[in-house]
C-alpha cells in the first residue's frame, strides 16, 4: 500500500537502529528475503548504486585501470596460500562442497576477496618490468558468513569493486594506495556529500595479508562511525606466496609489490545514516535518481496535467526529472518522495501557470520558494548546487561538534559513555594491549591514524607512555 | 610474452575447436584458473561485454524495466516450490553446506537463475492491478555445474541480465516475451552483425518452469549452431506456486502471468565463431573497445610521433582511439591487433605526413586505402560503418549458404553427416518421440519453430505422419 508512506517513521532520537530499518524499507530502498543476513536491492536503491558505481568507475578507469572478472569460486589450497591470509577471512567464508548430485575432492569458498585469484593470474602473465605496472579492478559480488546482518551496512552478500595492482617498486605501490583512497574521498565528499577522515589503520585492524592499510572513516548522526573505503598496500605478501616474480631494470628477479582496495553498498548506508532525517532519506543531488520530482497541483482542472507534461519533457534534458500525475492527493505525494529524499520537489498549479512560475521545495531544509519559469533550469541547477553543498557543510559541522579531544583515560571514558560518542582524538602509545584494554573498557575502536597528524599530548591517553601517534577512536558499524 | 602475436594460430579448417581456443587466448579475452570450468575475463573480453552490457542496458531500460538485485543463495525448500524448475536445475546446481566452521541447517544453492527469488519478493509487492506490469531486470553472476566446458561458450559460472516481469494478462506477457526477444535480435544484428533465427522452442527443448521459450538462433562458421537468447512466458506456473496473486480490475482475486529472459557472456563466444578468420578475431566497430589503432612508421624520425599524439586526441573524440607507440615493430603490432580484431590500422609515416595522408587498413577485408588528412574523420565513420554492414551481409551470407532444406529422413541423415551441417529446415510432426529419434539417429536437435513458417512438406521428415510445424535443426553448441 502506497498509503505507508504517511505513516510516521521511528523518530531519530528515540531509537536510531529501528529508525534505519524503517528508512531502508519504506523508502523501498530494499527488501528482505527468506535468504539469511542478505537483502533485495529495490529499484531505488539499485538507481542509487549505479549511480555511485558510475562515477567510481568513471575514476577507476581515468586513473588508468582496467576491469577484468574473475572466478566466484576458490579452491580450498588456493585460498591457504597466503596465511595471515586464511587466517583472517577462514572463520567467515561459505564453503561449496557439493556441485548437483556430486560431493567436490576439494571445497571451493565463495570469494570473500578476490586477492589469491588475482596473485594466481598475475604470476601467470607478469614476467617483466615491461608488464608493470598491472591496474585492474573489478565489480563483484562478495560473501562474509556474518552473524549479524543489517542491510547495507553489514550483509553475508554484498556488491562491492575490488581494485588490484602490481608494481616495480614498494614506492609506486604506496602511491597507488595513497592514490585509490583520495579518490574514495572524493567520491565520498564531492558525490555522497559526506566528509571524511583518511588515516591509517593500526595493526590490529589492517586486512588480513596486508603491509598496512590506509582507510577513510566517517561519522554517523548517531555519533558512530563507519569505515567508508580502505586501500591496502600488500607489499611482497602475496607475490611470495604466488611466486609473482619480474625481470626488473637491473636485470634480476625480483617480488611484484601489490595494493588491494575495496568499496561496498555500505556506503549507501552511510549516506542514510549521515544525511537522513525524520521524514527520511535525503539523497544528495548528484547521485538522486531523481533530482526534480514535479507534483501537479489540482490536476484535475484544465490545462495542468499538460502543462506538467510539457515542463518535465523541458526539464529532462538537464535533470533527473519524474512527474507523478498518480489520482493520489497532493499531500500524499509530498510525503512520499520526501520519504524518498528527492533533493527538489516542483509543485505546480493553476494559478502558478497563470503566474508564469512554479514553486520549488528543498528536501534538505524545507524551504520554499515562488520561481518564475522564465530561467527556471538555472535556478534548478543553482539549487541543486546549494543543496549538495549545504549537506556536505551541515555534515561536516556535525562532524566537527561531535569530535572530541581526550588527554586522560578518565575523558576518554566519559566520553565513550555518551549516548553520542563521536570521535574521540587521543595520543597512542602504539601497543596492542593498550589498543585491546580502550576496546574493552570503553567499546570504542581505534578506527584510524589521520594523515593530518597533531600531538595533543606528549603521552598515551591508556598507559602514560611515550605517545607515538594521534588516533580517532570510536563506538563504530 | 608478445611475441606470441605472430606466432601462427591452427587453422579454422583443420581444427575449428583448437582454432577458437587459440583466439580467445591470445587475443587475450580470457584465461584459465584453478577453478576448474571457470574463467578469467581478462581486460580486453570485458571491454567487449561492458559495450554489450551498455547497447543491451540502455534498451532494457529504454523499455521501462527497472534494474534489482538479488541474493547470490537459494534456500533449497525455495528452490523446490516449482516442481518443473527444481527438476531441470537440481542436477546442475552448486551447494553451500558450511558457513565459516558451522554447518547449515539449510543447504543454499548458487543461483543457477533467479526465478524463485523474484517469485518470492513479487508475492510481496504486488497487491492491485495498479502495481502492474512489474518490470525487474539484474545483471548477475550465475552458476550451473557443467562437467565439459569452454570459455563463453559453456562455462561453471556466466555473466547475464535475466529479466522477471510480471502482468496482468497472458496477452500482455506475451507481448513483453516478442518484446524482448527482439530486443536481443537487435543486439546480435545491429551491434554484434550476427543474424539470428526467432523462433519458438518445442516442448522439450523450453526452459524448465515455462509456458513456452523464444529463442534467437545464429549460425557459426563451422556450421553449428548456438542459441543466442532466450524468452520465456511462464504462465502462472510461478506465480500459483508462490501466491502471487493481484486484485484486478474486476475485484476478484487472480494470479499474475509472468516472464523471464536472459542474455550473456555466451554472445562473445558467438561473435568470435560468426566473425574471426584464421588471422583471429574479427570484432563489429560497435562493440569494438579499440575501433581505431594508429600505428606511426619509421617512428624515430622527427615528427612522426609527435604527428601521431595530435591525431589520436583529434580522433578519439570521435572514435574509441587507440595509438601504439612501443618500440615494437610496425609488422609485429599488425599482427598483435589483427589478432585482436580491431576494425581499422590507421599508419601513418614521414612521406604521409608531407603528402597530408594515412593508410587505412580494413580488419574485416584486409583492403589499404591511402586518404587524405582532410575529412579524415568522416572517412573514417563511413569505413566503420560499411565494416559493420559488411561483416553483417557476409555472415547472413554464410548463414544462408549453410542452410538446407529436407524432405525426407535420407535427405536430413546425409545433411547431418557432412562436416558442415549448417541449419536443416525440416517438417515435424510435434511429436517428443521423433524429436528424440532425429537426435539419436542424427545429432542434431531442434533449434526452433520459426516465426517465419514455411510449408516445405505435408508430412514429417521423421514419421510421414501429417506434418504440425517447420523446424530448423542443427547440430549446436
Amino acid at each position: 500500500m502506497k498509503g505507508n508512506f504517511v505513516e510516521k517513521i521511528t523518530n531519530m532520537e528515540d531509537d536510531f537502529a529501528k529508525w534505519y530499518t524503517d528508512v531502508v524499507t519504506k523508502a523501498e530502498l530494499v527488501d528482505y528475503s527468506s535468504v539469511r543476513g542478505s537483502m533485495i536491492i529495490r529499484p531505488y536503491g539499485f538507481a542509487i548504486w549505479e549511480n555511485i558505481k558510475n562515477e567510481l568507475d568513471n575514476r577507476i578507469k581515468e586513473t588508468g585501470h582496467e576491469n577484468v572478472y574473475m572466478p566466484l569460486f576458490i579452491p580450498e589450497s588456493l585460498l591457504q596460500k597466503e596465511k595471515d591470509h586464511i587466517e583472517g577471512f577462514a572463520p567467515e567464508v561459505a564453503w561449496v562442497t557439493h556441485g548437483g548430485e556430486e560431493e567436490l575432492t576439494e571445497r571451493l569458498c565463495v570469494r570473500p576477496t578476490s586477492e589469491v585469484l588475482f596473485g594466481e593470474h598475475y604470476k601467470d602473465i607478469i614476467h617483466s618490468y615491461r608488464d608493470l605496472p598491472k591496474l585492474y579492478n573489478q565489480w563483484a559480488n562478495v560473501v562474509r558468513w556474518e552473524k549479524t546482518t543489517r542491510p547495507f551496512l553489514r550483509t553475508l552478500e554484498f556488491l562491492w569493486q575490488e581494485g588490484h595492482t602490481c608494481h616495480e617498486t614498494e614506492e609506486d605501490a604506496d602511491k597507488e594506495t595513497v592514490q585509490m583512497l583520495r579518490v574514495y574521498a572524493d567520491i565520498c565528499e564531492q558525490i555522497l556529500a559526506i566528509p571524511v577522515i583518511k588515516g591509517k589503520k593500526t595493526e590490529k585492524e589492517k586486512f588480513a595479508g596486508a603491509r598496512y592499510t590506509y582507510t577513510i572513516e566517517s561519522l554517523m548522526h548517531d555519533g558512530k562511525a563507519l569505515q567508508s573505503g580502505t586501500s591496502h598496500h600488500l607489499g611482497d605478501h602475496f607475490a611470495k606466496a604466488f611466486g609473482i616474480q619480474f625481470t626488473d631494470r637491473n636485470g634480476t628477479q625480483s617480488y611484484v609489490q601489490q595494493t588491494s582496495w575495496g568499496f561496498t553498498t555500505r556506503i549507501i548506508g552511510a549516506m542514510i545514516m549521515v544525511h537522513g532525517d525524520d521524514r527520511g532519506l535525503v539523497v544528495p543531488p548528484r547521485i538522486a535518481p531523481t533530482q526534480v520530482m514535479i507534483i501537479p497541483i489540482a490536476q484535475h482542472k484544465e490545462g495542468v496535467l499538460d502543462f506538467t507534461y510539457e515542463l518535465k519533457k523541458q526539464l529532462q534534458t538537464s535533470f533527473r526529472t519524474g512527474l507523478d500525475a498518480s489520482d493520489k492527493k497532493p499531500g500524499w505525494k509530498f510525503n512520499e518522495y520526501e520519504m524518498k529524499g528527492i533533493p527538489v520537489r516542483l509543485e505546480v498549479g493553476p494559478k502558478d501557470i497563470e503566474q508564469k512560475q512554479v514553486v520549488l521545495v528543498r528536501r534538505d531544509t524545507g524551504e520554499k520558494l515562488a520561481v518564475p519559469l522564465d530561467g527556471l533550469e538555472q535556478t534548478i541547477a543553482n539549487l541543486l548546487h546549494n543543496i549538495q553543498e549545504n549537506l556536505l557543510t551541515k555534515a561536516t559541522e556535525h562532524r566537527e561538534a561531535n569530535t572530541h579531544i581526550a588527554r586522560d583515560f578518565d575523558t576518554f571514558k566519559k566520553q565513550a559513555n555518551e549516548q553520542k560518542t563521536g570521535f574521540i582524538k587521543a595520543m597512542w602509545c602504539g601497543d596492542r594491549v593498550c589498543e585491546d584494554f580502550i576496546k574493552e573498557e570503553t567499546g570504542a575502536t581505534s578506527r584510524c591514524m589521520p594523515f593530518e597528524q597533531e600531538k595533543i599530548s606528549d603521552k598515551c591517553v591508556c598507559c602514560d607512555k611515550e605517545a607515538d601517534a594521534l588516533v580517532y577512536w570510536a563506538k563504530a558499524y
